[in-house]
């Protein structure tokens, strides 16, 4: 397997990239690489390069870019905004909705929310390491968080906003994934405890929601969110093609 | 909210059952309940009833039973078999498993399946505690570790075992669930680092397999065991129909 990892530098041959302390230390001590083992870099631009480990310090190392290995290609347009649940389940969101294909991750106070701040770096530290782990080409923008009202301002009237809603009437997931399939979609996702009832009544009155039911258990804010996102890909994104498929992986299949 | 409680009594009117140490702290100490308050306990057979706080000891509570809310119902016939990874994340896929109505748990030692015991009596417990979170009506089978070739010689032959493979030919998940709706069903999931090249050949050749592709990025194994489920809820199972809704939720909207 070769180490992906992403970087903010150009991609082009012949260029040098210098890794930060972070990721020289999981090169070296976490995937035992030495000097002329494999990598692969992404930006998000530019694809997937494949270089060599020119040099190999203590808290730094170059990687010689090789080849160009897959170009550029766009995520599905999805986005996620979410209320924000304990750390470690938003982390877990944050980590999930990555690794699902999303572009953007967007955190929302509704009134259930836990109050505590939300930090962008953090979850955009979990996001860029689950898409080295996921073989995304891109990692997924985490905007500040915003007030529902705030939130619901600036929300592209032409993008549908699926809300997963607990209570009320709802279409299940999937006639509703596909009765809008085509279109720039998000998800919407509450707190632990659900939306407020003035909440979904406002949320309903939109033009641009859609109310979808997740079936009839009671599910973790987290596992709303894994499972509106892998349903919306499976029959509306990127994984209902018959050549959608990991890449690089038929070469280890007899 | 009433706190939801699965114990092993059978549940008639008039009938007092005696909660166990762990459940009386979760009453008293979590969910702060008092005596004369209300609270709802399944076995798995007798549906969900409804009972009142009777005595409250130190290290035990005794439940008088009012009513039944609700009868018994059946979960949707869907397993899951997976090779343990590491124990956070075996945790996890029971506990989401759970979450998401599977009706048997099956640990499966593959070739790179992490080596360490499985505690069916730990995954258990985490399967008990999500069933009362999520409202099920019953708790899911926790079955002893098989290694992979004894899974398969037990596996029920009209039962579709769903491999999610992310090397080979695979069927994109929503077409392969909706090609095999209405018969039993069960997915397989791999360890971290994949099936083995001989592991996924001999796993082809059996009858009732399916090979399933969950799209093109590379997912963690407890991610792919949410997005597996996740999608055949919501095609074949009970996620699918207009009516699939948690109880009683529609008297908290107005």
């Amino acid at each position: 397997m070769i180490p992906r990892l992403f970087v903010v530098d150009d991609l082009e041959p012949g260029r040098r990239v210098a890794l930060d302390g972070d990721r020289t230390h999981y090169i070296k001590n976490v995937m035992r690489r030495s000097l002329g083992d494999e990598v692969g870099l992404f930006n998000g631009r530019d694809g997937e390069w494949l270089g060599r480990v020119h040099s190999l310090g203590r808290n730094t190392a170059e990687i010689a870019l090789d080849m160009q290995r897959r170009p550029q290609a766009a995520s599905p347009d999805l986005w996620l905004a979410f209320a924000p649940v304990k750390r470690a389940r938003t982390d877990f969101i944050a980590e999930k909705a990555t690794e699902l294909g999303v572009s953007l991750l967007w955190p929302v106070m509704t009134r259930r929310a836990e109050p505590a701040r939300v930090n962008v770096e953090r979850l955009t530290n979990i996001a860029i390491e689950a898409a080295e782990q996921t073989e995304r080409l891109d990692v997924p923008v985490v905007r500040n968080a915003l007030q529902l009202e705030k939130m619901l301002q600036e929300w592209p009237r032409e993008r549908t906003l699926f809300v997963c809603a607990e209570a009320g009437a709802a279409l299940p997931i999937a006639d509703a994934v596909l009765a809008h399939r085509g279109r720039p979609a998000g998800f919407l996702i509450g707190p632990e405890g659900g939306f407020a009832a003035s909440e979904l009544d406002a949320l309903r009155k939109l033009p641009f929601v859609v109310a979808v039911g997740l079936g009839p258990r009671l599910l973790r804010a987290e596992t709303a969110a894994v499972v509106a996102l892998a349903c919306w890909q499976a029959l509306a994104g990127d994984g209902a093609g018959a050549d959608s498929r990991p890449p690089f992986r038929n070469e280890f299949v007899s």
